[in-house]
């Protein structure tokens, strides 16, 4: 396959001949000499390209910004700041325009390209999904994505974890995790599968039963919730990562997030300099330093009764909320504990029972369970797992002091019942995991196509 | 972390120390000597240990099919034959028994644990779920399944794809691709999304947008199909793994998926071969060999036109259905062009536009389209994909020809509107492409949960 814009920047320039397709960025026109900046969505830099508009048959009314080309020239070292090689080009087509006015055709009025400013809101962008992945902030946020799931995989599969894809669509309805998307054929007539059927939320009831015979899973799959909240922080349709580990514990399982973590940040810090660069600068002042001394750094450790007293001690506030032992932490006490108390990642354990979630274990002292919540600066909790109740007994009279009905459970339950292992894992949202690299401060900007109440673009 | 026992079984047996981790799969007592074999899913092989009943509080009842064990002791070489090394027990703790039979508790009836005998049915297995990955043929699927699935995106981020979420839900109605699942708000009221909503049955129009952007972009998500059809051959829940590269053409799309599944074969011959020779010993005899011969051999390359000559010669025959120009290949033929006229792969091109879809790209005759299948042998179709139809005015044409309302697809016109490049791209079952590399003749054993009509379990 041809050369991308990302490996010509890479070449040392020697006059070569080579040919470049992208799309125009900017055009300057001097008196003998068009510049043309020329972006192919391979990295964030665009090749230069310069051309002489009395040459043979080209037209520079046409080379406007977004209109694609095909351009042949001679690589040669560049006499301008900021970039080692340029185009001089010998040929050029273009492929496609991109019209500067709205323009009658026969297929009715193509209105003008409307990214040909160069500046356009997030807002702007969102209406415009289709094209808004040719915008700098766009597009370092989609390569940095690419990356970053790949680094997911390699991460897992160096330990001996099994990738997993659990079910989309499933019977389960989720006890208590919020609003649920119904899944019908379009028909309608009774239910396709027998019985109602949603759009799963979570896979580790899944997940956890293929622990039980793979030892290391992990999923890495879209999750939905129908929740009306429309705000910058939420999603009704996103992408999971829930590794489970049988045979391990709550340590084991904090060691495993963190290192994740770690890994997640280095990958982007060596894979993705120039975007993060690019978001260091244009999107979240001090982001690279940030990350850096938390990958380098031990992840803060301690558990929610100590988080609650650093909360609560004198100079702590003033929070809207007061911390108050029992209660949910919220975003104030977060910030609180990460940028202030920690300066940097903080991994909460032993939380009240009484706010977790029916499959955690319980601590000796019967009122706090083995959960572990990672929280970072700017985002607050990224990570939510525990180690999980691998007792029949014990599970059941949980689920039985909650209310919950052990007979839709009968699956999740067999993994108790024969050959049950300690087991624990958790799940971390990877749009927020993206926001977290990137300072991203919207979730719809993270993810190709944000799907909210109300809006599907 | 504690080892797997992949990795056990692949260190030199020294005296050395070790705890393993896992399943009972068989107990064989002799007279002074218990003989455990114990899997923890990280590969194919179990270890042997030994232990000496007579020795301090072990309790050999317990150690039923099923029960999961942790056991300290040497790694020692082995006596037996088909195993370098095997453990001497010396400390062995029951986690979590597997009763043999039938037993009242606290919590009710356990029933005996349903997977001790040695060989179950495929189908039998299909409806325990929950345990079915602990058997030696679901285990060896899903370990492929998980290293295939590294593998595709390791192909393609070596190639500068950029991996692309597109989405789940979508206002799409896919013309024509089949029956769609709707999906809504719980509660019901209204649309949550402002209009109606269905799942996803293809990335593809999406993922033009973003190789629209980023030049190369593959997608690997879930997509569904709400058919009745209840067959070895359908699932209502897959993966779909697709390309889709700007300024390409057929040719390079067609390298691409050779280059694609021959990446794929090479893995699984080099990163699975135990699984696969598994599947090569109890599955599909001579498996091994031909994937072997479909790696190392270009494929096979010819038009629709061309194929439909070679079955209607003489003796090609005879076939249910009579090979005829402008009909769908049926399975009889894409078996006899893969099994007896190629003896491996082919790759078909220049379909009837009548039985190809909107997008793809017309050819200069005017009635075969730019339309690439690679068909297999066993499993006929496996890849389909086109050059698109990068033109507003001929893909407007072909569309009014077809009476798809232009209206609904004005993201999609819009990459023709705004630099619009040539570009092509494929579509690949998951499930299908593990079918392939693993024999399994049933498409809903290659998945931990299949999803098809009337069945959610």
């Amino acid at each position: 396959m041809f050369p991308l814009i990302r490996e010509i920047l890479a070449m040392a320039p020697r006059s070569q001949e080579l040919t470049v397709r992208g799309w125009i960025r900017t055009k300057r026109e001097m008196k003998n000499l068009v510049f043309l900046e020329v972006n192919d969505g391979s990295c964030l830099a665009s090749i230069q390209c310069t051309l002489d508009p009395a040459a043979g048959g080209l037209s520079p009314a046409k080379l406007g910004t977004g209109a694609s080309v095909e351009i042949t020239g001679k690589l040669l070292p560049s006499p301008a700041r900021g970039q080692e090689a340029e185009l001089a080009v010998s040929a050029l087509t273009v492929l496609g325009e991109a019209p500067g006015e709205d323009r009658e055709t026969a297929e009715g009025t193509i209105r003008a390209y409307p990214l040909q400013k160069k500046r356009h809101s997030l807002e702007f962008l969102r209406e415009t999904p289709q094209l808004r992945g040719r915008t700098n902030t766009l597009g370092a946020v989609m390569r940095v994505r690419s990356r970053l799931a790949f680094a997911v995989h390699r991460f897992f599969q160096e330990r001996g974890y099994q990738y997993l894809h659990t079910p989309i669509i499933t019977g389960n309805d989720a006890e208590g995790a919020g609003a649920l998307f119904r899944v019908t054929s379009q028909g309608g007539e009774g239910e396709f599968f027998g019985r109602k059927s949603f759009l799963t939320v979570s896979g580790q009831l899944e997940a956890e039963a293929y622990a039980a015979a793979l030892s290391r899973v992990y999923t890495f799959g879209p999750t939905f919730r129908a929740e009306h909240s429309n705000t910058a922080r939420h999603l009704a349709e996103f992408w999971m990562i829930e590794p489970e580990t049988a045979f391990a514990g709550l340590n084991e399982n904090m060691d495993l997030a963190e290192d994740f973590l770690k890994h997640c940040i280095n990958t982007v810090l060596e894979d993705c300099a120039a975007d993060l660069a690019f978001f260091d600068e244009r999107i979240q002042p001090g982001l690279s330093g940030s990350l850096r001394s938390a990958a380098e750094s031990p992840f803060t450790r301690m558990t929610y009764t100590e988080a609650v007293g650093e909360l609560r001690k004198p100079g702590a506030g003033p929070f809207e909320f007061e911390p108050r032992w029992g209660a949910d932490l919220q975003s104030e006490h977060e910030k609180f504990l990460t940028e202030k108390c920690a300066a940097g990642p903080v991994i909460l354990t032993a939380y009240p029972r009484e706010i977790k979630a029916f499959y955690m274990k319980l601590n000796p002292d019967g009122k706090t369970v083995r959960a572990m919540d990672v929280l970072v600066p700017r985002l607050g909790e990224i990570i939510g797992g525990s180690e999980r109740e691998e007792k029949l007994g014990a599970l059941c009279s949980r689920m039985k002091e909650l209310g919950i009905d052990t007979e839709g459970y009968g699956q999740y339950l067999d993994l108790r019942r024969y050959g049950t292992v300690p087991h624990a894992g958790f799940g971390l949202g990877f749009e927020r995991l993206i926001q977290y690299l990137t300072g991203m401060t919207n979730i719809r900007d993270v993810i190709p196509y944000p799907r909210s109440a109300g809006q599907l673009f």
